[in-house]
């Protein structure tokens, strides 16, 4: 998607073969600028410190971890410890493993004198699947995008996304905003209301962010506000991401995404979610009851980033010092309350997700 | 409530009845301030500017304000002037007008030479007033308690509240807030989940403080988190205020409300408003038809305000520059969603709230 009117990857290798440059997400929206990392061990970082974040790039960057480590040692013990020191910077991260995963596989299985071009290759190959399945979901969605656009006359089809399941959050297109990216290139008109999403604030930071500069129409708006607008008719479909979807089409996304689920069923409004397959969970069947969510730092409750007058990137605490905060990453949406699945092959209802070919 | 141990209003007399001290809200929770105010003009400052806020109390400062200008002049052009200008102050605050008009006909009907006195008592009346309510409130939000905290065991009831229907808010007591008062003064164990309430972040900036001050256990959370919550039996019930219940038991209060009560209906927790009867408009049916909703600054939603590292009350930008906001103030939870209204009167369905007597 585009920067600046330029078109971008999240991770593009270097010219060389040597590198791999990523966009440095932790200054959006504020400031965009791109790092250069030339080992494993600042690819470790980068994941770490959140320079990048999104389950599907975080895969992707791991994999160019593994491939700068192989051109310095691509031995099997070499391989193995890479894959071991990667998985454990963000623990929780299933498709950090998965990748490296399947790096280290294909290497061992492959000659130790052609691991080096064969773990780029491989790396560029993970890469360009990203966006070909995103680019597949957005073709998917779009369709249902200018079903429901025929029905808004002259105005823009409205639409209200939670937290950032963009670009960003993949090597391109995204999952939840592709779709919407596919439907404004072919001239429907819409309008995205954009959730603050906190405590992260990935929605009025990222999502805001990729929108403006692909000139997609968008308003911020607090989490608290979807409801209202829903109520009012002012929104015709909402479209989220999602970290696991179970074989039931239970939804696991971003705490929060169940309140504009109920919301949306209580106004009669379509709630989509947007996935690649692989995040499909055939193991797990009642989200609710098995889905163990993530508690994270009650730090990003207590305190704000942002910038302050002079221009600084500034970190402000927001509530009582003494008082303790609680920060459920996650919420479980129940399929009860999901109109239907975008994946790569085609949108489902969420009941048929686990039989979908 | 208590302020670092000691008894406080939000507005008291000062002991020669020359001026009103309040607690200058804006600085909490991170500073605690009172201002002594000894005119009309600084009584009108202090409600534009927000020292105080919550419908009650603007409505008790401005009576103070008109019997301070008695004191200069209690001609009737001079009350009827100062009650115009303050009614500016905050035009769609209806508690404001309402006792600036009770003081002036009052006063129109005293004699002159008895008016400064005669201000000054209904000012002081008043605000009594306002404390007795919230307290009948809270003793009858009280017995609610009492009944659930029954079922729950050796463990604390769990409430969950929405902005700040607090002591601050009021002259004393508050509304939502007073029952959990009341009851955690009576030894039922209780812990209180505040939603910070996005954009202006009452609850995380006011609830929270109160609730500290006096001793309540409590836990801030995201607007986004409640609903997982109580899908996970973490509430036991939800209490708000509210700017205005229609006569069918509609409940108009701070945005993200209704998000709330779909999810405590989808997960059977019992929803209740608490309000004094002067909220309660027979005027209005339809809430969600018939109730114009404020669409305050889109800056309450770009910024936000927080105490910095060296300790200085410091605003950051949060979402990109070029983003636009909407901002909705309120929504409405229509009366299907509302297990019940708590006023100084008793408890009551919503659908019976007209009827109370």
């Amino acid at each position: 998607m585009k920067v600046n009117g330029q078109a971008c990857r999240t991770i593009e290798a270097a010219p060389l073969n040597d590198a791999v440059i990523v966009i440095d997400q932790r200054f959006l929206p504020h400031r965009f600028s791109r790092a250069r990392l030339t080992s494993v061990a600042e690819v470790r970082t980068a994941i770490v410190e959140m320079w990048v974040r999104g389950a599907p790039l975080i895969g992707v960057t791991a994999a160019y971890g593994i491939a700068l480590q192989c051109r310095v040692d691509s031995s099997d013990d070499g391989l193995r410890q890479a894959k071991a020191w990667l998985d454990a910077a963000r623990p929780t991260a299933v498709n950090l493993s998965w990748a490296t995963h399947r790096m280290v596989e294909q290497l061992l299985a492959t000659p130790r004198c052609d691991r080096v071009g064969a773990a780029w290759d491989l790396a560029v190959r993970m890469a360009d699947d990203d966006v070909n399945v995103n680019e597949a979901i957005g073709r998917h969605g779009m369709h249902r995008l200018a079903e429901l656009s025929q029905k808004c006359g002259a105005r823009p089809l409205q639409i209200l996304t939670h937290c950032n399941a963009g670009w960003l959050a993949t090597v391109d297109w995204g999952t939840a905003l592709s779709p919407i990216y596919q439907a404004h290139r072919a001239g429907i008109a819409l309008h995205v209301w954009v959730d603050e999403t906190r405590p992260r604030n990935q929605g009025a930071s990222l999502t805001a962010w990729e929108l403006g500069q692909e000139g997609v129409p968008h308003t911020v708006i607090a989490d608290n506000a979807g409801g209202h607008l829903m109520q009012h008719g002012q929104v015709d479909l909402v479209i989220v991401g999602a970290d696991r979807v179970t074989s039931r089409g239970d939804v696991c996304n971003k705490i929060g995404t169940y309140l504009k689920a109920l919301a949306a069923a209580d106004n009669r409004v379509p709630f989509y979610a947007a996935v690649p397959r692989s995040t499909v969970d055939l193991s797990v069947r009642d989200g609710l009851a098995e889905i163990e969510i993530e508690m994270r730092s009650p730090r990003e409750q207590s305190h704000v980033t942002g910038l302050d007058a002079a221009g600084s990137l500034t970190e402000v605490l927001v509530m009582p010092a003494g008082s303790p905060a609680l920060n459920p990453a996650f919420d479980v949406t129940p399929a009860r309350l999901v109109t239907g699945i975008i994946t790569e092959r085609g949108v489902v209802a969420p009941a048929d997700v686990a039989r979908q070919s």
